[in-house]
C-alpha cells in the first residue's frame, strides 16, 4: 500500500542500516533522509531516484533543537501538504569503549545527546506530524528507533556508550505507553550483533561465519513489518540477532 | 516462497489464535493440525482445503509424549516425505484464577503439564526434524511459540498460570541458545491482551474500544513474518498488544 | 529480637546453604529442618542444640503434597503453640544439564515437582501460619526462596533446569503481589554463582580466586536481613553473586 | 567494625534519605555530605555531631564536574589521611511528570545531568579512592546508586526522569562489571515507592495506609547492608517498595 500522500522520514542514515531503512521505506512513501552531512545521504537520494522514488536529503544534527526544526521546515517546502506515515530515528554515535576512569565527562554528554537528545528533538517534531496522520494514514504512523546490546546491557567498558542507549530505551516506553492509545506506534529494535555495512567489513565476529554479521536489508525488513503491524497487535520490543550470535 | 516438500504443524488449533495460525502457513505449505478433539480441528481442516490448501488434523494431547509421538507417526505416513519447516505451539491450557490459597496442587500441575510439559514434547519431536530441514528449507525451519502477559510477569491470583507461561518462557530461551546456531530459528511471542475469538466475543477489555481485542490474524502475520525472518537477524522475542492496552 | 513463641522452617537442608540457613535462623527462633533423609538433616540438629538453640529436623519431600502436610502435623505437635516467622524454600533438585534432545521428559517433571511443585506445597502449608503471625510477630513474618543464574537465563543445556527456577520465579512474584497487602514478605534470592559447599569443593570456577565461590554464610545473613525488612520496605528479588563473577 | 581511618561520602543530602544514610553510616565513619546548598547538608552535621559523630557539609553541584573536583579537594583537606569506605549517590533532581509534547529539551537535559551526568562525576571522583580503600577496609568499599520505579519502567509523562534514571542503571550495572573484580562493590537499588520525608508528608500513596511510605531509616538500613556484604556476595540490584505498594 504505497502513497504519495505521505512521507517517510530517516535520521542517521549512512553507509548502513539508514540507507536500507531508506530503501525499503522509498518502495513506499517519499523519504527525507536526515544525516549530518550530504556525503551521507548523497548517494542514497541519487539511489532512491533511480530506482523511481522520490527522496531528499537535508543536513541535521539531531542533537541540535534548532537543527532538526529547520530540518523539518525544509521538509514542509520540498514535501508541501505530505503527512508524516513513518519515521524512523537511527543514530547511533556516542560510541566510546574504554575503562571508566579513562572516559570523559564529553565522552558521557556526547552519548546522552547523540542517542536520548537527539532521540527527544526528533520525536518532538514528529509526533505532531503522526497524530495528525492517524485518521487517513495507510498503516498506524510509526516512530521506530534503532537500540543496541547496550539498551538492555551494561557492559564493563560501555558505561557511557550503555547510559545513552538505556536513555533511548526509556523514551521510547514513555512514547509507546503515551501514544499508542492516540493510534501512533513507537518500536524499539535491539540489534543485538554487529551490522554487516561497509564500515564493518574488515570486522569478523562469529568467528567470520556466513550471515555472521547481521544484514541491514533484514533490519529493514523488519522495520517495515513494524510499520505494517495492525494497531490490535503493536510490538513495543524486538530484537535481532545473527543465529551464531551469543546471548 | 511456498514448497509442497515442506510441511507446517500448528499445535493447539481452535477457533482462534491456532486456527489463523494455519490458514496463514497454509498459503505456503500442507499443514497438520493438532489439537485434543477433531471438533477443534474439522472445520479448519475443511476451510483449508476449500480454499486449495492441503490439511490434516490429527487428535493430540501435546502434554502426553506418547500422543505426540503417534501424531508424528501419522503426519509421517500422511505427508509422506516432507520436511518440516515450521512448528508453532500455541497451546493455552492450564488457566486457573484465584487466590493462591484456593489453589490446588492439580491446578499448578495442568499449568505446567500443558504448557511447558506440551511443549517439551513439542520440541522433541520437531526439532529433529527442523534441523533435518535446514540445508534446503525455503527459510529458515523455525519453531514459534505463544506467550502471554503472564509469561513475564506473575500477578496475583495468576501463581500457577504465570508458573507455567514463565517455564515456557525458559524453554524457548535454552532452545533458541542451543538451535540458532544450527539454523533452527526458535522465536517466543508475549501475547499482551485479550485475542480476538469467539471464546471472548463478550469481552469487553479497554472498555471496549474498536480493535481493543487482538487480531488473531495479526498474530499470524507476525508469526509468519518470524518465520521468513533471515538468519543474520532472528528475533528470540516479541510482545504484541492492542494500541489501547495499558501497559 | 529471638522469641521462642515463634519458629522458622527451612525446606532443602544438607550441607550447604540450607545449613547455614537453619543455623543463622536458630540464633532467633526454634527451627525445624526438612530434608528427604535425616542423614541431611541430624547433624544440624545435632549442632544447633550444642550451640543452645532448639530444632527439629523432619525427612519430608516437599515435592509431594501429603509429605509436606506430614511434616506441618508434626511441627505442630513438636512446636506447640508456636507459630511461623519464617519459612525458607531452598530446594534445588532437577538439576540435569544435557543438549535438549538428550533430555527426557522426566527431566523436565523433576525440575518442575522439586522446584514449582515443591515451592507450591510449601507455601500452601506456611502461607495462612505466616498471615497468622503477622499482628504479632518480631518482624514482618517472611517466606524467603532460593532462586539460580537459571531463574532469569534460560541457557543452552539447561533447558529443563531453567523452566523450573523460572516457575519458581513466577511463583514468588504472584505471591509477593498478592501476600505483601496482607504484611507477609515473600523475597526471592537470585544467587549467581557456584555456593562454596562440601559438594563444589572440588570446584574452582572464576580461575579458583579466594572468594570466587559464595559463602553460605553470607547468603544466610542476607536472608536473615530479609527477614528483617521494615514493611514500609519489602525487597522482592536481589541478585548475589562473588565479585569475580562473569555477569 | 567502625573505623576513624575511613570516612563516607553522601551526594545529595537534605531532609531524606541522604539524612537517614548520612546519620547511619556516621555510626561507623566520619562523613562528608554534599548538597547544592548549606541549608540541607547544616542540621545533618549538627546532628552528626551532637551524637559523637565526625561530619562535614561541602556545597557541591554534582552535576558540575569542577564542583566535585573541588569537593573532593575540600574533603581531603577536612579528612586528612583517611581512606574512602562507602560513596552513596542519592541525587534525584530533574523529575519533570508532563506530556512528552509539553516537555522541554532543557527537562530531559536536567534529567540527564543530574542523574547521569552528576552520578558519572560522582563516579569518576570516588573509584580511584574505592579501588586504593581495597586491601585494608573493614568492609569492601562500596558505591551505592539511589533508583526509582522509573529506573526500570519508562512510564507516560515520566519520559524525561526515566531517561535519566535508566542511563544512570546502565551506569551502576557497566561499573558493577568493571569495578566488582578489583573488589570494589557497586549496587543499585530501585526505590520503588514514595518516601516517607517532610516533602511527602501531604502525600497518601497506598490510600493512606500506615508504612504506604518507605521509611528512610529503612532505605539506610538496606544501604548499610549492602556496605557490609561479603565479597563472596555482592548485590548488584534490589527493589523496595512498601508492603501495600502494587507493582
Amino acid at each position: 500500500m504505497a502513497s504519495k500522500s505521505f512521507y517517510a522520514v530517516v535520521a542517521g542514515v549512512g553507509a548502513g542500516t539508514g540507507r536500507s531503512v531508506a530503501l525499503r521505506f522509498a518502495k513506499a512513501y517519499p523519504v527525507a533522509l536526515l544525516a549530518r552531512k550530504p556525503e551521507s545521504y548523497n548517494d542514497i537520494v541519487a539511489e532512491i531516484k533511480q530506482q523511481g522514488g522520490e527522496a531528499i536529503g537535508i543536513s541535521t544534527d539531531t542533537a541540535d533543537e534548532a537543527s532538526v526544526k529547520a530540518a523539518f521546515e525544509t521538509i514542509k517546502k520540498e514535501f508541501p501538504g505530505k503527512k508524516l506515515a513513518a519515521a524512523i530515528y537511527n543514530v547511533g554515535a556516542g560510541f566510546a569503549v574504554k575503562p571508566f576512569l579513562e572516559l570523559k565527562a564529553e565522552d558521557l554528554q556526547n552519548s546522552l545527546a547523540s542517542n536520548a537528545g537527539g532521540l527527544f528533538n526528533f520525536a518532538q517534531a514528529t509526533l505532531p506530524q503522526l497524530l495528525d496522520s492517524v485518521p487517513d494514514a495507510p498503516y498506524p504512523p510509526t516512530l521506530i528507533v534503532t537500540g543496541a546490546t547496550a539498551s538492555v546491557r551494561g557492559s564493563p567498558r560501555f558505561a557511557t556508550f550503555a547510559a545513552g542507549k538505556f536513555a533511548v530505551r526509556a523514551l521510547t516506553q514513555s512514547l509507546s505507553r503515551e501514544f499508542h492509545p492516540q493510534g501512533v506506534h513507537v518500536a524499539h529494535a535491539i540489534i543485538d550483533g554487529v551490522i554487516d555495512i561497509p564500515r564493518t567489513k574488515a570486522w569478523n565476529p562469529n568467528d567470520g561465519k556466513p550471515d555472521g554479521k547481521i544484514s541491514s536489508e533484514a533490519i529493514a525488513e523488519n522495520y517495515w513489518f513494524l510499520h505494517t503491524q495492525h494497531r490490535s497487535g503493536f510490538t513495543q520490543e524486538l530484537d535481532l540477532r545473527p543465529y551464531v550470535e551469543k546471548f
